[in-house]
């Protein structure tokens, strides 16, 4: 499917967010969720998060990129998929990008805080339903 | 852990959820995220839910049960994941436990409906946080 049939409440959904819910998988092979501040994202294709370096994802991620991040609005019955890959990134440049106002607390030392680790999402393909319609769409 | 050392809070939070993340994995080992009605319980052991025979998930889970269920309240900063194992279930007895009023909506031939499946998730263990407290849990 073309990407440019993505409806646009798709992208209003991600930006109406204020949290994503986070897939990785476990060393034993199992999904794991987490929710997540939705802090930046670029459309539908890269989606950024902060996190802790020594947090469990963080180390998930490292062995295996395979991820999912979800959006869902269940008053409106609304709700999208997106499946790819999570880097895991600590140069400055990506700490900078992403610091915001309050972040110290959850990285005490800033910045530069080796606990502070930013992890980027790519999406390869995505699933959106909005009440009966239902697409998929690839990038 | 003890399994009675798990905070009241977290059963609380299951309860006052309308929707439950449920992760899978798919076909190429990326995890999946859905929002799925929060319907039947039984504490933080027994998981229940309904869904289309013909979805996506159903054909996951019948080639892999690793799955993950998912609450969060992220007004209050709580959430909760439990990972087990998913069962595909189509008896009519558990078609006949789970079904409520206004189910003709999904299943439109009724409680036979050969599109009305019942999953079954069983918890092996957990992890809730709230605030700055985590705590891990096993079954």
């Amino acid at each position: 499917m073309e990407t440019e049939k993505i409806p646009k409440t798709a992208q209003e959904l991600i930006e109406s967010s204020k949290i994503a819910f986070l897939g990785s998988i476990n060393d034993e092979g199992y999904p794991n969720i987490k929710a997540m501040l939705n802090i930046k994202t670029e459309g539908l294709k890269t989606i950024w998060f902060s996190t802790n370096t020594s947090s469990k994802r963080v180390s998930q991620f490292r062995k295996n990129s395979k991820a999912c991040v979800y959006y869902v609005d269940d008053k409106k019955f609304m709700g999208l998929m997106l499946i790819g890959e999570i880097d895991v990134l600590q140069e400055r440049a990506y700490r900078e990008m992403l610091w915001k106002k309050g972040f110290e607390r959850y990285y005490p030392l800033g910045m530069d805080d080796p606990d502070y680790t930013v992890l980027r999402f790519t999406t390869k393909w995505g699933n959106f339903y909005h009440g009966l319609s239902n697409i998929n769409f690839e990038f």
